[in-house]
């Protein structure tokens, strides 16, 4: 673990509950809310997330008293609150007074208010007034019983990840200025002597704005990661306002890690946090909705660094903003729930407690629907309160992984930047590809990132990681020196931090390491198919390798590099180092995670389990573990394991029935 | 009939004729014109749309004589003009010299002079200019003799049905003041308490400029509602201005009916027209457009009240703004322009008489084509110029139907923002599929709004009613509890007039009507079909439901909601409310129709005959019906019925026979 | 031939070589370029294309020394060198201290720096700057010997050809009344008295700006003509200034001619070149690219009026701007090089030199590549020199074809407006497939502008040459009563040249010629495909034709316009005249082709070759012939030839063997 911090969070066993949006509705509703929520266990709730308008109705105008009363209401009630800086949109009469603060696209489109997050958060203007709003609040609240966490904005870079205001081309050129020190060191690590783009001062950069062509990769790989730093910038100076207020309070922000959340930098945003906090939503479109899922918890979990974290927003059944809003099927949303506890969540909530009935998120799922109590919707909220008070022992518990797949958000940004050998790779489907292939398998898996302890892991698997750094690529080295399988595929180690080509052969930093040299890419048009000499197909890639200390494992059967080496493997000190220059299709990965994980003598967390059958196991500070068992399958299925099945409250004398579509937790003796 | 004006347009039997824009031509051509044009029996001409440019040559220059010199000619020939108030598209030298003027998308852009309308009808300096064309044309030509009615304008919101610019802005502002009193009002309709939306005064309302991410759905309805009603008020000013000068001139302007404008609300306008005209072209990829052609056409009667209208003008062949613009088969204008008259038109008229040379509608097709007189689209020409003046008695007579189709253009345009539960959703898909079964089964119908008298009929379809006020949800169900056989569709009744969702389950207005209710939708992904209990296939929606007095129609075989309803009936009163909860296959949605029609006792308008011969009968004053039958197949039809075949000028003793592809009209004894 | 200059580049034998970009290097690894291309046989280079931000870091201050040094080193290796003006990009300083030369989108959107060509080359203030960096530049190296030629400015109009900025439309404005003299002249040129357009001063006149809908179309001729014409002047300007400096050096600008550049008229450019040179890249996913490299290669001989021309850039291997970039298959490069020499060209240069590590284009292949020496790129790169210096002789010889297919590229603008009958009619897939048939033949094709001299060929065919003149009409038409096979293509003659319908029946300008009157246009819908008379299928077209002194060849088999000709024939003087008035499949195509042919008594180049096998002849003055065979096959095939194979190096007796995917090149006896 690189954070040893405690758990910051000052409520009882898991925390449930909620977005709660009390603005939108009258005075006996709200009293309603209150009753159901006891009903239901509700615990915590975000509150005061969209409410600056409402309480700064005018410029200097303070109105609190309704969110005294709310807050208040709450307490009484036995219910916590992770207050917000109300800070997520402003207020109409900001952007109408101070359209300068508008953010805009790189073609120049002012992004006007109307939705949310109308605002540049580079915008000095903007965060003053933000800032204004913030310690407002936290003044007002500093000493209120019921305020447990600080919800510092809202799901910062959710709608506006990159901005291209003249606030922002400001703040870039400034950012610039401190990571370069000088022009010429720019100059050096753009490499501006192309295209006549040499700069004579910063003052002459620009944000990647409209160009007649593909503008600069490595302007916009630092246009990127200054976004994020920016967003981050806006997220301290938040919190820095509050915190002088409250120094006792934690502080966090949602994060919206997923395969699909790309723009946020989140590895390097965490030890900004108090405990990280994370929002997760279903693509109703994907049959394989749940093992994203997995996924995106396991970031979660790397980005927290292996402690406990927030589930802070998933929904209880459709949200709004697919093209075809799913609804979850009978039991889906506690599975949903538990998997996410399973995989390290020391809470659940969602967006929202109550389904609004204006705005443009009225059709997303709440816990208290549309319809009201006599739904199934609300029987399973009141079901998961349940379910979840079982768990409190569950608390604190932590996964623990054998293997590892290493996201990095930088590579996945600079992999995505146009005008390479094929513009079809795409970052996610890689990793998807490879952590699909590790879940079937029942294996439990962590997704970290680069700067994690490497050296902990048996099988480390390394998907496209374009781009990297001398020292980041050493230090995966170590690892397989160290004893470990390293797989790393197509597309790494190809240029430097800069997005500078490494020279003298491909892959770059990983040449050495692999004992392969690539002395040209040959991507796949589109639909072609080639065979290895397994007989599986792959797609998208091929390049041309000369093995040079590597052993051939895959060689191709047919196309124009008929005979050469698709895939590889090199021993390397105590472990070995795997080079897959391709895409195989699922069985092809298959085998070869099969062989990857034979070799690292990695088993699955429950052998033996049929396909569909989800389990991980937390482990608690005394050594007990909790096996989390979440079959999504319409058959039922027997797992060996003895202890305390928690949600049922049985013991299981070796031998446990999960139903078709349901959840078991074992604390195993 | 809700509006019992008379017929004012002065032109003896049915109008003939097109748009005529004479000063594309040399002086030989247009004296050519006129004399092709008496031979065809052309009768009513548009002149002058576009005339602003040579009429106003620079401002405040006017050069009338050359329109003089046409108009008397064409009065010397006998025919008569439509006279347009020239003010269709502004000059150049006004855009010019007021780019202020021009018209804005949602994201800024200026949409510049170079095609036509461009020009934002809410800026009071455009208006001013506009309003002084049209008082100078009606000046000049007051006491003309050709003059027949004012086309004001043409084809208003065409190409720019929504203007985002600042004097749209400041006319929307002006609106929402007047609709709402306060601003409170607003936040209140608008539910601004969602994403910190508060407005603290009318002055920073903006139209729905591009914005992050999803705009305010209640602020969007407003606006269409806005931009609707601002065409019209332009319309109302241009009226007033003319009618000013010359009160007894009939004034209109050219609706475009059809399954695809949607943005103007003509429904609203039809009660500021002194008789309603439309614009009707065919979709040449469509197997169906002779059907989208009838539902058109019956549009126009229901927008019209029940009382003939003109065809203003639809093509002789093909038109110039699809991607493959296909030309009209044989005899297809022909069965076109009865089929109009067949559904209450008065009037046959193209666009155009003679096929420009230049222009961006050179390749529209016209009556007098490129090729010239020695063609099959100027025969066509003289042969429904003949057939036109055949059907002379035909002139005032109305269609009646049992059976009415609800159009709701604000339901419309509710249904279609985005971030609904499917946004693969489409208002007219639903529209087509029920109203080309009653087509299919040869059942005369009125498209009918909201607002007319719904208790004359026997059956009433509402598709998709998504947003309805409570008064109107009311005409509804009394029309089902005074005996009609009403039928709703899924996602009718969900919000309220400000597209407010009504709470306590769906179809929240007409959950009481239909006796059941829904607690989730669950929208199918694509491509995915669940079968109901019949074996029909259903697509696109589903959604949970309970029977509360309704009984089961048609339940779920398959899928997660498998053995719960998906058409249900509930008899109440006299009548029955019908909910059809899917999108069922074109036999499902035929065997629904069958069982609707059956219960209601509603008959085809001329019953057995084969598929493809279109039936309609118009009835005279006196008692007398002219039944109009048209042949889309390729096989002759027996048809029986007695009377007098107009277009063929012979007796009918009791069975007619209409040859393939061709028309008859019998006014029966 | 219609221009008799003589070659003017002094670089011995054939030129070999490339793009060079020094500035992105050290000194070392230039020191080491020198040293490779010698041993490859490099004997030019283009040079300081985008040093501008290099050879002037600030306004006003320059810094040559970089420069002389490379010059000076090239020259003393004995290479020459392609001098640029260094104008091809704005520095950042420039661009950001003058934003208003920055080029605009039609919907307003500034292009800005970051890219490449962010300049308005209409802007008198970016000319004026570009003009003092050529003027330094030219004086610098006026006497340097290493210059060779002048490469003014790059690609001009590659990523903006059409520009709607201020600047533009002032210049638009003078072109105009130019072109006109009066604005009365424009006005019946346009059709302005369609929709309100007339324009009462040229001042009033914009580009075709974003507009509500289409713009007028002979305005948007128009302004693609400027626009290319603007692109010219601005070289011109350039060229002026280094001529003044340097009279005795020959000047050029590298073209893009190829099946996808559109925009510029390189038929109106090639005469203000002292050279024609071009860039040719293929499309990866195109399994028929050789043949599409043919006709570009065809394309650039027919715009440098028969003479020699240059390669000026190509590929080694895959480029980096389209989706996918196929890497070139073993021996690819090799057959792609002289398939450009055996069609005229007398240089083969590449982009470029050495693959960059940096920029946007750093995965565009280069003849040294990332991974250095060991590779099998630049391998070829090694052996390419070794055969273009065996290919020496060849050097100055022409191709001599029968048949010529006619490029226009205002008709190719013309046809692409929108609102047509089609928009789907594409001029380039109609170009490809007469020119496919053509090349699959055998046969040597020259593509000519209809400037060139048309009575030397025996077939010409003219694909869809919408637009066109009365006088190239005449000259079409002079060709077949001279005696050639012409075969014209649907949609041809519509137009004159300003975009206005001849009237009276299509295709009118080839009415008279053709023998044919079709009164009216039948686009097919998508996927429709109908029959012809023969049994083969034709898609997107059918026109109602009648026959007018021309006899039907084909007839409609099927569909509206069964029975009608489809392909007709009409003897003229000594000639034909062949109407294709649809879009054959590619053996109805063949079968049309192998008619023609046969009728004119046109032979392939070598008769008997297998499919997939290309023979071109090149003339010496001498007499002598050069046969190149290159084998796109992977069989060995045998030519009946007498000679001396140049680059192998033996005596052929009769019969020539190539093997697969090889070229052989014969000096015949």
């Amino acid at each position: 673990m690189t954070d040893p911090r405690p758990w910051p969070l000052d409520v009882p066993g898991l925390a449930y509950g909620g977005d709660y949006n009390p603005e939108q509705w009258s005075r006996q509703t709200q009293l309603e809310d209150v009753k159901l929520m006891k009903e239901a266990g509700v615990n915590l709730l975000s509150v005061g997330i969209f409410s600056w308008s409402m309480l700064e109705p005018r410029e200097g105008v303070y109105t609190f008293a309704w969110l005294d009363e709310v807050l208040d209401r709450l307490h009484e009630a036995g219910i916590r609150v992770a207050l917000a800086t109300a800070t997520a949109s402003p207020p109409p009469w900001l952007t109408r007074s101070h359209p300068e603060i508008l953010p805009r696209k790189p073609d120049g489109t002012v992004l006007h208010q109307g939705a949310r997050q109308s605002c540049a958060v580079a915008s000095p203007l903007f965060r003053r007034y933000a800032l204004t709003m913030a310690r407002r609040v936290a003044e007002r609240y500093a000493d209120h019983p019921a305020l447990a966490l600080w919800h510092i904005d809202n799901e910062l870079g959710c709608h506006v990840p990159h901005d291209y205001s003249d606030a922002a081309a400001a703040a870039f050129r400034v950012w610039l200025a401190r990571r370069y020190g000088t022009v010429d060191a720019l100059n050096a690590a753009w490499g501006t002597a192309f295209w006549s783009q040499r700069y004579d001062s910063f003052d002459e950069v620009l944000p990647p704005l409209q160009a007649p062509t593909f503008v600069n990769p490595s302007q916009q790989l630092d246009f990127f990661r200054f976004s994020s730093d920016e967003l981050l910038a806006h997220y301290r100076a938040l919190r820095d306002t509050v915190r002088e207020v409250t120094p006792h309070v934690p502080t966090t922000t949602n994060f919206m890690m997923s395969s699909a959340t790309k723009w946020m930098d989140y590895h390097s945003w965490a030890p900004e946090m108090d405990l990280v906090a994370n929002d997760h939503y279903l693509i109703g479109s994907d049959p394989h909705a749940h093992v994203e899922l997995a996924y995106s918890a396991d970031v979660s979990r790397g980005v927290a660094g292996g402690h406990p974290w927030m589930l802070m927003e998933h929904s209880t059944s459709a949200v709004n903003w697919q093209v075809r809003n799913r609804a979850k099927r009978p039991g889906e949303m506690l599975r949903n729930s538990l998997a996410h506890v399973a995989r390290g969540a020391d809470s659940v909530m969602f967006f929202q407690w109550r389904q609004s009935a204006a705005g443009a998120e009225r059709y997303h799922s709440s816990m208290l629907p549309h319809a009201g109590r006599d739904t199934e919707v609300f029987r399973d909220t009141l079901e998961l309160g349940r379910r979840l008070r079982a768990l409190a022992p569950v608390r604190g518990s932590v996964v623990r992984a054998e293997v590892a797949i290493v996201l990095d958000y930088p590579a996945w940004w600079a992999s995505g930047i146009e005008a390479h050998p094929s513009d079809a790779l795409d970052y996610q489907e890689e990793m998807q590809r490879w952590y699909r292939a590790l879940w079937e398998r029942g294996v439990t898996v962590d997704v970290v990132s680069l700067h994690s302890d490497l050296s902990r892991y048996r099988t480390l698997v390394v998907p496209t990681l374009y781009s990297v750094s001398d020292a980041d690529a050493q230090r995966i080295a170590d690892a397989a020196t160290g004893g470990a399988s390293v797989l790393i595929t197509f597309f790494s180690g190809i240029v430097d931090e800069h997005d500078r080509v490494r020279l003298g052969g491909y892959p770059g930093a990983f040449r050495e390491l692999l004992g392969v040299r690539s002395e040209e890419f040959h991507p796949l048009q589109e639909h072609e198919i080639l065979t290895l000499d397994d007989g599986t197909g792959a797609d998208l890639w091929s390049e041309k390798i000369h093995c040079e200390g590597a052993e051939t494992v895959r060689a191709w059967a047919d196309g124009p590099l008929a005979g050469s080496p698709a895939v590889t493997r090199r021993r390397v000190g105590d472990g070995a180092a795997w080079y897959v220059a391709t895409r195989p299709e699922r069985s092809g990965v298959d085998a070869i995670v099969g062989a990857l994980l034979a070799e690292a003598d990695v088993s699955p967390e429950v052998p033996g389990l049929p396909p569909g059958v989800e389990a991980v196991r937390r482990h608690a500070d005394d050594g007990s573990g909790f096996l989390f068992v979440i079959n999504h399958t319409g058959a039922s299925v027997e797992v060996p394991v003895r202890g305390h099945e928690l949600l049922h409250d049985h013991e299981i004398q070796g031998r446990l029935t999960v139903a078709p579509w349901d959840t078991a937790v074992v604390r195993e003796h």
